[in-house]
């Protein structure tokens, strides 16, 4: 059995070559810029970012397993033959990781952080600075997969009042559900905090435009965990410098890394993190891929596969 | 039934009065520095920080009324009569505002803002930034009164590991309880997050010193929302320049309101705020001042008293 690795660069191999080396020793591992790679040899390829065209020439390729939750990265290449399966990367780590994240955002949303940090700087006491209880607080969270429900319950936990927003009616406990095209209005409306998890696909593309900004209640927040593309940064920006927006914190953008000349970086009312909210261990991330080539050596059926119909 | 007010200054008075007035009519409210004060009618008083040696001059007083959760404002002045009851303020908001900012505060440090933070000043791409889980995680809250059960709770909920310290034996789900000297070492051993909630007595002062310091392991951080008194602070400034502190949250200080040429504003690795972390509304306040005196005019047990052969 061979692999081809495509994920954190040549500079991650050695690591991978010995985590895969003590999971599953059968398992021959292959970087994906290796000249000894033979490409009929390959049966399984784990990537990030794949150069376009290349899946297609592995001619015995079964599965190709994502190194992350989302698979725009590998999708977005059409020469990718439609019959083999995808495998999303959803790790048990990785959505307790993105409620870390977002609760914490969520929390320093509250309690206003960036208006602490911005008194700090101007050496100013301000006993103001109190912001809000958690349990006054409404977060619509966009997207209600895997990730999605990790952060309801989290919240929910917190006293928040938690509602999500997803294509199909969801049953979450301590989570208001809402679903289509008047479900979105209807859950955003009065928000305290939108969070973005939605998946890459073309019904959510741009949903996050200057009309669903002014549409929030003055003083709201944005969390971007989820896509880029879900999100016009650009009336992102304007509704920040108008003074409706009140934060936001944006974890993946349209370029990623952000170039040091982005103008993003220095935005006052932007919290920006590289693209860390969910990001788990390489360990945590090769157990889930022997969990599923040894399903797909036994003829099992794999979980988390990747549905075209849907976009995710 | 004449209460006197200290507490937010002339400013406050009139918000002061029409809650009072509603919430309980027949309570006559008279300002601290009012000229036509009588001494002799005052039998509640509702205080921060009173004037030493003034409370002594009202023979009618019943109970005295700190304005906030700690009583050593008041306490301080040894003309205070003793056999007067003093209430603390601990309204339902107080436990829930002071859990969500130490929630905030762990959040925060878990998922190290002070280094994202960073980074993003520095326009850095960093994705090595990924913090830690909260499951992972191990907070030691100093002092496990309302306050520090509050927080002791919803941390637990969040799946931190939860360990507690007071002066006697306290019983507290999914939190590990310490007790005593020897308590105290343990606690802390090993403790990633520290949280002080200690009240100001004798036993407490300068607790949190260069040696406590130097016991917490490696990249520990400190949150300090109980009283300042407690904190060396130039012991916490030098551990974290010293690298051995990784941040320190501090809302509490030795002189409030903190000074703009104080020089811990600029610190890299302080995040300081204006004594805001269990703030609760005037309207909070009145409703538990309204409480107690209900419960002395029917003869009841006062709650919240403080005792003084405790200190708290």
């Amino acid at each position: 059995m061979l692999m081809v690795v495509k994920s954190g660069g040549p500079a991650a191999m050695p690591e991978w070559r010995s985590l895969y080396r003590s999971l599953l020793p059968e398992l021959e591992i292959v970087g994906w810029d290796d000249p000894e790679l033979d490409p009929a040899r390959v049966e399984y390829a784990m990537v990030w970012e794949p150069t376009p065209g290349r899946l297609a020439q592995f001619p015995a390729l079964r599965v190709i397993l994502s190194s992350a939750a989302g698979v725009d990265h590998i999708t977005r290449d059409p020469s990718v033959p439609a019959h083999l399966p995808i495998v999303r990367m959803v790790t048990p780590e990785t959505g307790e990781r993105m409620a870390d994240f977002v609760t914490a955002c969520a929390y320093a949303i509250v309690r206003d952080f960036p208006a602490l940090r911005d008194a700090q700087t101007a050496r100013r006491w301000d006993e103001s600075l109190v912001g809000r209880r958690a349990s006054e607080t409404t977060v619509a969270i966009l997207g209600l997969g895997n990730l999605g429900v990790a952060c309801a319950l989290r919240l929910a936990a917190n006293g928040f009042r938690v509602r999500g927003w997803s294509r199909t009616p969801k049953q979450i406990a301590q989570c208001e559900s809402f679903a289509g095209d008047d479900g979105l209005h209807a859950c955003v409306a009065n928000a305290d905090i939108v969070v973005n998890l939605l998946p890459d696909t073309a019904a959510t593309r741009n949903l996050i435009d200057r009309r669903f900004l002014a549409a929030l209640p003055r003083g709201a927040s944005l969390i971007n965990v989820g896509r880029a593309p879900q999100v016009d940064i650009q009336a992102v920006v304007a509704s920040l410098d108008s003074g409706h927006l009140h934060s936001a914190f944006l974890d993946v953008f349209d370029s990623e890394p952000l170039t040091p000349n982005d103008p993003l970086w220095q935005h006052p009312k932007l919290w920006l993190s590289s693209h860390i909210a969910s990001a788990v261990s390489r360990e945590s991330k090769a157990r889930q891929v022997v969990k599923a080539i040894l399903a797909d050596q036994a003829g099992q059926a794999l979980e988390h596969v990747y549905a075209a119909d849907f976009g995710y």
